[in-house]
């Protein structure tokens, strides 16, 4: 705390009506004090660094230049927004960031009127961006007035397919909007994909437009009088004359490349177009993520996402872990079983590192891929390469693999295709909060035909579902494991193949059964612990499919308790609605039979430790322990105890 | 039948084993019999016709050069596909297109494995054609062999984000593949967007592109001698001048643009890149969709899906309609209440015509937006509609928002905007078969906090639905109808606004209580008749919430009643396993109640009537009927009497 740095003309800035008056030459200093206060406040919290170092310039252009909130600058997934948040009244909160109660990590309606539309999934800043736009020229009334329409997205993040359909249509409309496309070459991974490779071109001079046809189309939108001086002018008809061939072909007109840490190039170009724009127009920035703090530029990451770290070093402070992450267990098995099997490939969809696959691409790198921001692409480009042969595992967060759901039905399970799904941040996931939650998958995957869908109570039965995945040629098969460490059991030396729809007693008791999908079964086990000092010994059982469920366990369960509780990490229609529909199906409920399905609430839960998530979800063993013992009709007597 | 064109050469083509021996001018004649065959065929079983008929050359062409089954033609949508299965084994029964136990409108893997990838849904097959090559490229090892990988495009397909992130991967990766841009400027609507005037300018020469360096770029893949005469390499180098800048700049090389019915410039094309390619090669290609049957290409929508039909005079014979479609009532509702609210706008993904936009289009055309095949885009841009203060729709198919569901969750439902998505095509949709089915959007939408759903039980209720999401400005809401005609019921003059969350009771009676959620309800009532004269009476209940449910009306059911069964036109996890939940929660088990949930089956429907698939799905009255007599035990003593 004490050495937090000196920001005097920071310190007078609370919102953004307060850059008004300031020279060019003092919004160069803001932004030094920015980029100060930031490279701070992240080093309390940890959180996304690197994004918003990038684009501090940018940020204090932006603000200086337009009027948030009736302007609407929407940052594309937001990692990039802490400095914007810093000048638009949440500084006093900043050091509260991805903390309990404290700021979202992430751009948010609720949290600011200068957060106009919240991101934290990839690519749909333009979308809403036209939105806006339309809704303005429409005579939209909003509180804050409706005035510029100003989407931030990165070079990454324009790759995905919903930025180009943004751009397609925002072409056509031609509504006044501006896209900034800030091009660090570096989203989270380092780009991939030809749309990168023509960046880089244009960035180097070397696209093939030509030099006649691309000016005229950006002209009108130069800087007229130019009185910023020569060299920007010449500076940015070098842009103009070099490239953007592509945005122009979809109807923007383009300006840049622009170098995103000089204000005097942001400053005028940003001025001229709020004054000329009269249809899209794309601005090329390039910078650099990291910018300003050494040590970020330096790593391989550029600093993108870190604990609490020690200013001068950037060395973090991270808890020592006990146990191999579920994603490091994943990533470890899957190369093993390749060293084995050469049909066994992989696509990622830009998270190689969140995803454990790095180490397939390191070991295997002609049979990993990294296809970008792109799960429509990536789920059904795992199918054909499951059609021509292969056993291909499609790797993704829970949350993003809902950007792919149409591909999951119409290309893998309609055609039963092998595709092996392996399903990381499965359930709540703590600092990143509501956005990243993977709690709808059970629900959406469970319900198609021919799929298998598998949860791991730990990470030797992760290692297990690895195994049993690779193995499994018949149809597409899922597999969901939490963010995080494991439970810390004794590992296999190598995954040994599931029976399929077969779940395991863990522990028989009686009256009730515990029937845990996933790894709440390490908070059902301390609930039977605690319950069993009052004398209650619940069975418990790891259903380890939810499709197809153990038809026989189940029902066993059901005819030998007075009552069934099951539990799992995802949403109501998942787990829980399908072992209802066999036991209604079955006419179990018929003569009474106390079930109960412990699901996520319905409530998007905002960020926290997830222990504390689960807490607000209820479904902790202590919430377990006072579900049985209410089940049970014994809660008050608990409660008086 | 007695009309059958002549087709002499077309009789002795059973695969495309038996063209490899015929002349490029035999082959001209097999197209104009090819042609013939599908008009013939089509006017018998109603289908898509304008598609196919504007590949026939096309598809000659490929089955001569290329060697299908171990080459891989994909066809995008795969409407297109009719001459291709007539040529590929299956015209001995093409003339049972789309009807029960007959061929799928569709191209289909467990059809034929000339079909390496089916298809239904649009832009997928550049992505899956990928797969493919790097498969073989991999060394994957099927039956029939993996040799080229071939995706044949439409201009409205290549508009979809998939297709651009395909687009993008594979021009990174550099493997051999090809991918056949079938340029007829009409998908199932005109285009829209940037890219379709894009390639309307390199159809027109009037592309930025400099001649020089798109010739250097596609200049190896000329045919080098240029056999087929001077005025074809005219014309093919003619189009190598004047674009595809867009194309090579993700990697591609350009050939194009030719004339897609001119077999002199299709096969010499296809020679020359089968032999030389060395990468991805994108070939251009501008169709006339319904050529060469008069009435179709004078048709607005070239004929594009079409009733049977007398081919001289394209009559077509459509059974007489009983009662407004479903999808006209939303349209006419819709437009009512935006003569009255100007905040009133819609948003459609390429189908004004199929949605009942149409109307709207034509009525306020400034506040109707087709985004083209872009569902991802669409909802987002609803999004920050409704974030401008507008009160947009989002018109889609239950099928093709599974494309936005990732935005229906990150950008609607977390910040609670209030887009109201008109959910056409709910449930079994008939000749389109399993990959068009609503089958899902009940259990991913009412998971999701603070989404409202509504299904609609007759017309006049989704006219009461349509003018309730209009006037609910709290959050989301959703209101599902299936495809087809109404039950014909009474209709009130304007919708009534619906109280959130509140059922109604059709009739009261005893034991058993059922409660419906949508069309369904007609079987409902058929059923109960039939009961009624075995001397039961059930209650019936329209749900019309399943989100939120009418907690009071259904615990009330459950209390005051034997049974109660819950019916839906959805897969599990939706309406029934929603009630399940609150019965559950509510301890209602406890004591014993008959609960019974009807939902869609676990298994794809294939293509019939949609009261013959709803017999298969066992949702049609005699089902609810004998459901209800075996939950009461009775349906023995039933099937004795």
């Amino acid at each position: 705390m004490s050495d937090r740095p000196d920001t005097p003309l920071l310190d007078k800035v609370v919102t953004p009506a307060d850059m008004k008056g300031l020279s060019d030459g003092a919004l160069r200093q803001l932004a030094n004090e920015l980029r100060s206060e930031t490279i701070s406040a992240v080093s309390e919290t940890g959180g996304h660094l690197g994004a918003g170092l990038g684009v501090v310039e940018l940020t204090v252009a932006l603000h200086a230049v337009f009027e948030a909130p009736r302007d609407k600058i929407i940052w594309d997934v937001s990692h990039q927004s802490y400095p914007h948040k810093i000048l638009t009244g949440r500084r006093d909160r900043i050091r509260t960031l991805r903390q309990k109660d404290g700021l979202s990590g992430f751009t948010k309606r609720s949290e600011s009127p200068y957060d106009p539309f919240g991101a934290a999934h990839s690519s749909t800043s333009i979308s809403a961006a036209l939105g806006f736009a339309v809704a303005r020229d429409l005579g939209g009334q909003i509180p804050e007035g409706l005035g510029d329409a100003i989407a931030v997205i990165g070079d990454g993040a324009m790759s995905a397919g919903m930025a180009f359909e943004a751009m397609n249509n925002a072409g056509h409309l031609k509504k006044r909007m501006i896209v900034i496309l800030n091009d660090n070459e570096m989203s989270i991974a380092p780009p991939t994909g030809a749309l990168s490779s023509y960046l880089s071109r244009l960035y180097n001079g070397e696209s093939f437009t030509s030099f006649k046809e691309a000016a005229k189309a950006g002209a009108r939108l130069l800087p007229p009088p130019l009185q910023e001086g020569a060299k920007r002018a010449r500076d940015i008809l070098k842009g103009i004359a070099v490239g953007g061939t592509m945005f122009e072909e979809l109807g923007f007109s383009y300006i840049g490349p622009i170098d995103g840490h000089d204000l005097t190039q942001l400053l005028p170009v940003l001025r001229t177009v709020k004054t000329r724009a009269d249809g899209p127009v794309l601005i090329h920035v390039v910078t650099k993520k990291g910018k300003g703090y050494a040590p970020a530029e330096r790593a391989t990451d550029k600093g993108h996402a870190t604990a609490k770290f020690d200013v001068p070093s950037f060395e973090q402070k991270k808890a020592p872990s006990n146990a191999p992450s579920y994603t490091s267990v994943f990533g470890k098995e899957l190369v093993r079983l390749a060293a084995e099997d050469p049909r066994i490939c992989a696509v990622t969809a830009a998270m190689p590192d969140g995803t454990g696959l790095q180490l397939m691409a390191e070991r295997f790198p002609t049979r990993c891929f990294d296809v970008g921001i792109a799960e429509q692409h990536g789920v059904t480009f795992a199918a054909g390469l499951a059609a021509g042969g292969l056993r291909p595992f499609c790797a993704m967060y829970s949350t993003f693999l809902q950007r792919g759901y149409d591909q999951v039905v119409h290309d893998v399970a309609i055609q039963r295709l092998p595709v092996r799904f392996a399903i990381d941040r499965a359930g709540l996931v703590g600092a990143d909060g509501a956005t990243h939650a993977g709690s709808y998958d059970i629900a959406f995957l469970a319900n198609l035909p021919g799929m298998v869908v598998m949860a791991a109570a730990d990470e030797a039965e992760l290692k297990h579902m690895v195994a049993t995945a690779a193995a499994h040629d018949e149809g597409p098969i899922a597999f969901r494991y939490p963010r995080g460490e494991g439970a810390g059991v004794e590992m296999p030396e190598k995954g040994i193949l599931l029976e399929i729809g077969k779940g395991r007693i863990i522990s028989r008791g009686k009256g009730v059964a515990l029937l845990s999908f996933g790894t709440r079964l390490q908070e059902v086990q301390k609930a039977a612990e605690a319950l069993s000092l009052r004398g209650i010994t619940p069975t418990i059982a790891d259903a380890r499919f939810a499709k197809p469920l153990d038809r026989e366990m189940i029902l066993d369960l059901a005819a030998t308790h007075e009552a069934l509780i099951t539990i799992e990490e995802g949403a109501v229609g998942g787990f829980g609605s399908h072992v209802a529909q066999l036991l209604s199906d079955e006419g179990v409920f018929d003569a009474g039979l106390k079930f109960r399905s412990m699901v996520l609430p319905d409530i998007f839960i905002d960020q926290s430790s997830p222990a504390d998530m689960y807490a607000t979800a209820r479904l902790n063993a202590s919430d377990i322990e006072a579900r049985v013992l209410d089940t049970l009709g014994l809660e008050r007597l608990g409660r008086r105890a």
